[in-house]
């Protein structure tokens, strides 16, 4: 006789067994098409990024493109958008784009195991989010100015929200300023690590400001689109990660000194900055961890290939002490985190962004850091080669490192689903 | 520029992502049976486990059942199956039983969440094997004999396969021997951990034996059908599971001196022990799994009750040092083992058991081991009453840490893994 | 360049590296008694153990010792006390007894290894922790009374500390009152896991009660002496660990119904239990972790023995996937805990029980969290052997489990450890 | 009554409690040393390093130093020879240099916090191997043209080892090879990651070759001096570590084209190529993981700056979630490696390079593991600014994270200590 009674729970995970939720198949539709990106990446993706690489080889100054390079690229983009590999990332758009959020889990895991693959196919962050909400909130003419180009790959743009002095992965301790003067909003402050504003295309940024320092803490914040070029956008230097500057697109260090836009450059209206931040962390959340779990089967891949091709103490190294049961167990963990990453993205297309908040902050929390632990134990499988620029692995771990805390640390990520098993 | 080139290898966990392999649904024809189950499970099961464990607080003798608990027990048994609720587990048989895999997965979660709920409905470990065996390769004789009485519930059995002295998860190992003299199997050799061979309603074994010694080593073996109470069979003791005798079932120490049986008793025939194990060990393993999934929510249940509840240093438990993000880590753990368990059950539905296996070999690997950390951490939550008799932790952290081994241990999983992941 | 200045912290850890607290060497003089200790354990506590056993199999009343189970046991004791194998545990005593924390930390591991060495040698918890109490605080009436036929091991003795509604590792919470009526203490509440009650042989119990529950919170405690057996003193029946009862000492559930005992059996004075139990924890606990180092020793070597002796897939069982790399890895948490344990042992010795805190804080959160883990890796290289009666691998692992939240859960001893760095 | 008996076994860890291995401490007369080592960093060398580093912020040419650099250092370096803090790391030498082990692991744990210590003291790797192979087994010859620069600071080297086609950890597996043609060795062969090749500094290299190729295996090697700059060494480019070049000292890729050297340029002997590697790599190893030591305190120095200093919901960040209990555990882990490096380095003092083997193993799969995890967790508590260069973190990590493979890969280091645990 237990003295503690016991009465199960009904959970929201384990109501509904028969629901929708649990149907994970790719649309049939979609199924041609994610053979064609896989042949697509196969045939056009990695040579160009080959012939990319080797051009980028050339060059002296670290902070352009090595001439050619942008060509190959754009070549690669053109034949993509001809085949119709485009916009995959936005679902329900009045334009007309995107596959629904299950959808494109598949496919962006293919994108995940190339560099390149993302960009070719105009599916690269933080352009996706950036569009994202140009969709969702923009006015016509903000639709026009910037959500066109960047659709069709002609443009890129940044996302202007970290700070080095808050923690800003909380959109309410944002402390760059924007006030208004007559038609102008005026933008004081420092941010860093905005990723890509070094790339001579990038020609738009929204900028997360704080507008209404009095209004409650959520009221606080605005969105608002600011030209690259803009009198008063100091770029201070490139911020590294783990040594790397990614030269020329560049995480940058930047300051607004008294930046002045037109009013209208506010996206949604005054104080609704942490409103639209919510449209876009879920989807730019579960993209990245689609990916990921790419790059963790490319680390696999690489494993596996090592494992089988090198010898010690007269054996394959695949079956060296605890080594087969670790590439048993990064197996078991990719498909585990394939699974969640799917059931996610299915939360999203049926309940919304908003009610599968937390199913993207458990894939958040979890990809990348059982990720990071299978590159690691690739690279550890590699010796010296595997820190090397003779393989992916060591950018692929930074990469991927820095997603436990881009978008909210994964501390962060677990407090919203603890806090939701609560009230359960 | 890597200098070791890259190409993705196609395995066969992400070539086809429209298949109904990633259909986890449970079919609509289910739901409102699992419905009646969790409704069955609290309206009748748990009160009559209650008086159950009230009845056995009573007893002098550990090795019977106290007078009355047997009595409680089949009147649940009786309701369950004048309500349908009865024989779940057996998908494909000829005698119109059982869900398919993936439907019986969402039933045995709730199984698993109370100690009696499987017996109740006659899906209960070891029977349930002994019934697949049974009804897959049994002779119409052995059928009316043995199968009909354990779908019906009236009788009980044991598996016999486990050896104190060979690494017995691999048949091939078995040391206990049968010769054939005349018309008889003569039997000898020892075996432990026969778990249920202490009740007085067991009344048949299915024996692992070896009969072909010189033949290769996966045709060594049979399966031989023993009667409890055959001459010859000899209880050594109960075995113990950290310390328990699980009393009055028992998982018995036992010996076979000279034991005699009819010809006919063997299964399928001589050499064909492996293969018969094979028929069995996908759906056991699985089983085990689907039903440890509701443990795992058992202890969530638990912790997030004592979180709720109890304070120290001013504050609930719950929001104190780690213990929010170790709830939260504990749901991401169930949801990415109940996908998992899904797919796996999916598997063996789609592909057939032979196929599935590496499915299965997964989730037999993952679910116990990460359970019996969750179990573990609600524990520790609930300080002495965790290990206390107040909760069920403790003893469902032996049931849990003991699947670890049973029906093979997760080392051997995880090099089932590995081997099929150097192969794609 | 570095934006963030480095500036080395000079913490307490390693500020003198030629002080005495880094020589962990057993005294010379203690070198003849540790090898005694060893020859004594192997020749007369084992044997006496087996015998000891095997009469305890014999019983029918499980709340009773065996008859002979006491008069083995007791001949130990006198053999042990007459070759000065005695009180080991009670450094710098006025009686003359003990040795200094770090000779005593060498020789509790080699107790930790064998289950009755501690008591053959009168080292045994809780009447360790209840001597040094009587030792330090007590009266002359009160260690003529009780201290004296507990260091001739005579009778034993209960602590009743924890309580089932709080968390009462923190002696700030009891919720047990006394209150002074003429010239008696009037104690009423509820206390559980009372270790040892059940033991004929104990006949006194020190009781933390509340006492002043107006004072500041660490005012408010105090410790009593009441005999076993005082009126109103009610055992409502006995704990479960992980299911054992470990009848006959067990581990008491019990109520204190208008308990009375006089005035003077207050140990140093109302208020001040706080203080005593600060007198009692450091010792205490360390003393569980000297002993845990000898458990995990003995987990190592049952893992070692099992690894040379069982074959699997032709290859002896510590040769096979990642074991070896598991046995390494034993060794080397072993060898680290050993260290850490000397040198918290070593702290006590040179800078007193307070000031060494943190580092019993840190071996005691350490060492059973980590040797559980090792003796849960020797149980799953044994198969079910690891969790039957035959090896006492099961037992051990309930036992160190179990530490890790007597005399205050990990977490609190990692609040200690993490609260003393942020100081530094 | 356990089936399996149980017989300590007596292992060499716990043989000897009174042993001088257990003594810990530093040696009286190096405290002030060990003083004045850390005054001479905070006072010398750190403002020399911020003076450096800014300095080479200016160059154009990443694979030269930048005017003044080298300057700046050398001033270091004189200041330090000059007031005897020089040579700490090679004890017993003819030349009167060196501290015990022991006391060295003291003192470089401090070398271990900041970049330049090291070099300023001239206790920098590969120059410390290197000297210690030419103390111990170089002729008069060529002590005096090597050994006498490197003492003396003028001159830099590289040690040639490993190759990218075999697991060159394992000398036996060298590909390179040397044939004696007359009176010289003509070298041929592929090496990667010879550190600080691109130093213009560096005079000398000590080549692992094969020379015998049909002697025993252990027998086959050779070390051999080859002057940077003999011809047929050909440099073909640098190798990165996670994605530094670490410009310009370097990890040289790099081919041996018919280089030829005098025969006597041989060490030793020949066919005594592993036997030097066991002379060197004791050392070697327990060098890194001293000053590894070092750097575990320095990032914790760093988790704990920042979890005083930032906020976040309201609270300092050292006591949101668990992080206050991932201080506590990085604080216990660092005194565990710490015990555990002295420990080693006690045992190379005391028992011999040879006889300490398994103590530095351990060592050298120990701790720079754990140290990996905590940089990680102070990376994570930093955010971004961790991975950024705004702290040495991430330098730290790649550092550190290298160390898991260099002079031997961790599962190597497990295998050796699993293999002595197998034999006690």
């Amino acid at each position: 006789m237990h003295e503690i009674p016991y009465t199960p729970r009904q959970t929201s995970y384990d109501l509904n067994p028969s629901d929708e939720l649990n149907d994970l198949r790719m649309s049939d539709k979609t199924q041609p098409l994610f053979e064609h990106v896989k042949k697509f990446i196969a045939e056009t993706v990695e040579p160009m990024t080959v012939e990319y690489m080797r051009l980028g080889e050339k060059k002296t100054d670290p902070w352009t493109f090595a001439p050619g390079q942008l060509e190959v690229l754009q070549k690669a983009k053109d034949k993509a958008k001809s085949e119709g590999l485009w916009n995959f990332f936005l679902p329900d758009a009045h334009t007309g784009e995107g596959l629904s959020n299950l959808d494109y889990a598949y496919i962006a895991a293919e994108l995940g195991k190339s560099p390149l693959a993302s960009e070719s196919m105009n599916c690269n962050a933080p352009d996706t989010g950036n569009m994202e909400v140009l969709e969702r909130v923009g006015t016509e003419a903000q639709k026009k100015q910037w959500l066109e180009p960047l659709l069709n790959g002609e443009i890129r743009s940044a996302y202007v929200m970290t700070e080095p002095g808050v923690m800003s992965s909380d959109a309410k301790n944002i402390a760059c300023t924007a006030k208004l003067e007559g038609d102008e909003w005026v933008i004081n402050g420092e941010k860093y690590y905005i990723s890509g504003l070094g790339d001579p295309r990038c020609k738009i940024m929204i900028v997360m400001v704080k507008t209404n320092p009095d209004a409650p803490p959520s009221k606080q914040q605005s969105q608002i689109l600011v030209p690259v070029g803009t009198p008063g956008v100091e770029v201070l230097g490139p911020m590294h990660v783990f040594g790397h500057d990614h030269a020329p697109r560049g995480h940058m260090h930047m300051r607004f000194n008294n930046v002045r836009v037109p009013k209208e450059n506010i996206l949604l209206g005054e104080g609704r900055g942490f409103e639209i931040s919510q449209v876009r962390l879920g989807p730019g959340r579960i993209h990245h961890c689609m990916r990921t779990i790419g790059k963790a089967e490319k680390a696999l891949d690489y494993m596996v290939k090592r494992g089988l091709t090198r010898e010690a103490f007269g054996k394959k190294l695949a079956h060296l002490g605890g080594n087969l049961q670790i590439i048993a167990q990064a197996r078991c963990e990719i498909e585990a985190m394939r699974l969640m990453v799917l059931k996610a993205a299915k939360a999203m297309d049926v309940l919304g962004n908003k009610e599968a908040r937390v199913w993207v902050s458990m894939v958040k929390a979890m990809v990348p850091e059982r990720t990071c632990r299978i590159i690691d134990q690739s690279i550890q499988m590699h010796g010296a080669t595997g820190i090397s620029q003779w393989t992916p692995l060591a950018e692929m771990y930074t990469d991927v490192r820095h997603l436990r805390f881009a978008d909210g640390p994964d501390e962060v990520h677990w407090m919203v689903v603890g806090r939701h098993e609560l009230t359960l």
